[in-house]
């Protein structure tokens, strides 16, 4: 119940405050949690971040110790690091957000540990973010931990979700997929319109009705355009077009042929 | 004005009623134009669109002569062929709806020709479709062609822009991309899911987000993931998953390859 305010004992620290970091102290904040402080190397990132969580900013690692709950959304490599020197103590409970660590990465360190995965694109800026909807995957080392997470991802999610470290990875690669892959096809439609004088603007209704099928519908299910169609004039033309372009049209080559490839059971582009 | 009534005394031909053809005549119908004849080399598929639009099935192509205006709606290959048989009485006006060809293949058939061109992804099933937010484009051989096509397109669409024929084929590939490989990107994170027992529907909120960012900031400003922030442990884990799925594997490097192009002006995955 995302929008119920929890009255918790428990306080949290937040290690990093990047894109992740950001929204998640903030959606935790506004489920009532108390955010002791919120750590990043960087000093204004921490202090922004603090402020609108009413917390304390600090660059002191070992600040982290300060909570009961400490909630790492460091990048995967800085987070292992960080680890090798860390001392936490008794009881404290230690989570990450990453979608690619094990949650055994803490098992030398404490006793509860897990992971809290928002799978979500995040940035910053996006201040009108709806937490609730974002589905949460929760995994922990016991009972204890696994209580917490729950307490934790009920407050601000609708749509709390169990899953290990393995199924976590997997999810992580699929979202991979269906955002920053998805993303970089409409920054390379952003591209050709830049390069003829088009508005990118307008191809807006066209990616949001593109997305909002899957509502409905799977995309594999959903496919479209000249490669569903195996419209070989049509491709050939786009390919004789993009010769100038070589990227752009070994990009289309090999999507256009994976397309091919679940559609027609043949072919390549 | 997409709302309002035309009482139009010059009478449609569609020919084709795939999914263009389909979401087209609704449109059209439900702004008010009398739709003489829905044409289709499939009968079933002429009499489903024909009985939604007060109009009359046909499988005879010279029933297109019925009407002032024909608007094909076929893939450019079968429109290709049947104009190389066409006779068409003098003052008819003959609209495509294709991205890729130009408006010249009509150039020996009639003096009055053009191109009407909805940016959009149709299928027949989605009747939820808002046709007036649906940029359209348009390209006429003359002063009378333009004037109607700009009648046609303002009586169903809020977004009518002038578009000539080289600027449509560029707008055509960059739809392939945002839309058909966008969504080739959703098919293989239904692909992972699926291989992993993964509920598909978990990633819609990360979908619709990433595509909603886009009415807000340019794709290229917002991309986010372990390629943008150039994290390579997490890319090498993945990539090392991925190797039981060598097209797959082969997806992930080149677009992590395009993105690190874009965002670092170095490396390959």
């Amino acid at each position: 119940m995302a929008c119920m305010k929890f009255l918790n004992s428990q306080t949290i620290v937040i290690a990093g405050a990047g894109n992740v970091g950001w929204h998640l102290a903030i959606a935790l904040s506004k489920a009532g949690w108390n955010i002791k402080n919120i750590y990043s190397k960087n000093i204004r990132n921490a202090k922004k971040l603090a402020s609108r969580v009413n917390s304390i900013a600090t660059i002191d690692f070992h600040e982290i110790y300060s909570a009961d709950i400490i909630i790492f959304c460091l990048p995967d490599d800085v987070l292992l690091q960080k680890l090798k020197t860390i001392y936490i103590p008794a009881g404290k409970i230690l989570l990450h957000t990453s979608g690619s660590l094990g949650i055994d990465v803490f098992n030398s360190i404490s006793v509860n540990y897990g992971s809290l995965y928002p799978l979500q694109t995040f940035k910053k800026g996006n201040d009108d973010l709806d937490f609730s909807t974002i589905p949460v995957f929760v995994e922990g080392s016991n009972k204890k931990t696994i209580s917490i997470l729950q307490k934790l991802a009920k407050s601000i999610s609708d749509s709390v979700q169990q899953a290990n470290s393995q199924q976590r990875l997997f999810l992580h690669i699929a979202a991979v997929f269906a955002c920053n892959f998805s993303n970089q096809m409409y920054c390379l439609a952003e591209e050709i319109c830049k390069k003829h004088n088009i508005d990118f603007q307008l191809l807006v209704p066209l990616i949001l009705q593109t997305a909002m099928n899957t509502k409905k519908i799977l995309p594999s299910l959903n496919q479209t355009g000249p490669a569903k169609r195996k419209d070989m004039a049509v491709i050939g033309k786009h390919l004789e077009i993009l010769s100038a372009y070589p990227e752009l049209k070994d990009m289309y080559s090999s999507i256009t042929n994976s397309i091919f490839v679940r559609n027609n059971e043949d072919g390549h582009a």
